[in-house]
């Protein structure tokens, strides 16, 4: 997606070879009329896949999972990282780690919101090692629902994250793949 | 604002006198649509209150924050509940308690995303004892900014938030105040 794209470069900031910060329009702040074009490019990159609900994981997803099933007009459902105090009935749960904090939490889903046999379509802002979309398939799994696609808005294609999900067999699209990155320098390129 | 009363009396449920569940519609699954109009009808009411910015807590408040800022053709910014490992320099911070989740968290927001003499919106999803409203407002105090106006999904009227925040001199604007509840059985009202 090339008005993505030049919007990393020209906003994003590659701390090293690792570090993408993109909280001047993704993550922190947020670009909502960008994130409404995010939305309309996954629901047409996804127009074929017959999907019935869109997921995402709190919290920085939710802004393009919101936009995305907006446009198709599909109810969004937010998976959680932790436990709320009136949330105790119906839930399934997964341990998650997170790279990114160096620590696990608890991926959490109110079944009812999940329908045996549903499509999914998961949505988030960023991939890298794949292990939050890992969770979210085993929850969709034990709801009996089926991951029927992901749409990531920038993906560290370099690292494993991507190539083990379409290994596994899943349909992944992403917006912006980067494919290299070091301090003040950004390249992008997908991997198959 | 009708059409969301009228969701909460057909999907909410009052399991007591104090807790009221939404989770079919605002902060778990999320009906998007519903949210467009939320968002339509606060650009509707803050229309004339000059807004720079709209601003939200993570992160139920998402939803209808985004949608308020697309309407309003506006950034939308997100206060954080916790310092992300890359969040670390520029950073604001203030103690927050959740009765919710009986424990404090710590507010969090890059200074660099509200400019002093911002006029900023704050959105919520729900407003019970309005630590979180004031929590935020003291951060916006930090930065310079304004906060000009609050535009909360549903407000548990009886409760001290709502009395607390205009008492405090702040212009919130409830789309449904809820005066009274107790199992099964839900009245709105607002409280002046």
């Amino acid at each position: 997606m090339e008005l993505l794209k030049q919007k990393i470069l020209d906003c994003g900031r590659a701390l090293n070879d690792h570090v993408l910060l993109v909280d001047s329009f993704l993550n922190h702040q947020v670009d909502v009329k960008l994130m409404r074009e995010v939305g309309r490019e996954f629901a047409r990159l996804f127009a074929d896949a017959d999907i019935d609900r869109v997921v995402t994981i709190e919290s920085s997803g939710i802004t393009p999972a919101a936009m995305t099933a907006l446009e198709m007009d599909l109810p969004m459902v937010i998976m959680k990282k932790s436990v709320s105090s009136i949330l105790n009935e119906g839930i399934l749960q997964t341990d998650v780690f997170s790279f990114t904090k160096n620590a696990p939490y608890l991926l959490t889903l109110k079944s009812e919101f999940i329908h045996p046999g549903d499509r999914v379509l998961l949505i988030d802002d960023f991939l890298a090692n794949g292990e939050a979309c890992f969770g979210a398939a085993r929850l969709l799994r034990q709801a009996g629902a089926q991951l029927a696609g992901i749409g990531i808005v920038i993906a560290k294609a370099f690292q494993p994250g991507l190539k083990k999900l379409r290994s596994a067999g899943y349909r992944v699209e992403v917006l912006a793949p980067v494919s290299r990155m070091d301090e003040g320098h950004i390249e992008f390129g997908d991997v198959k």
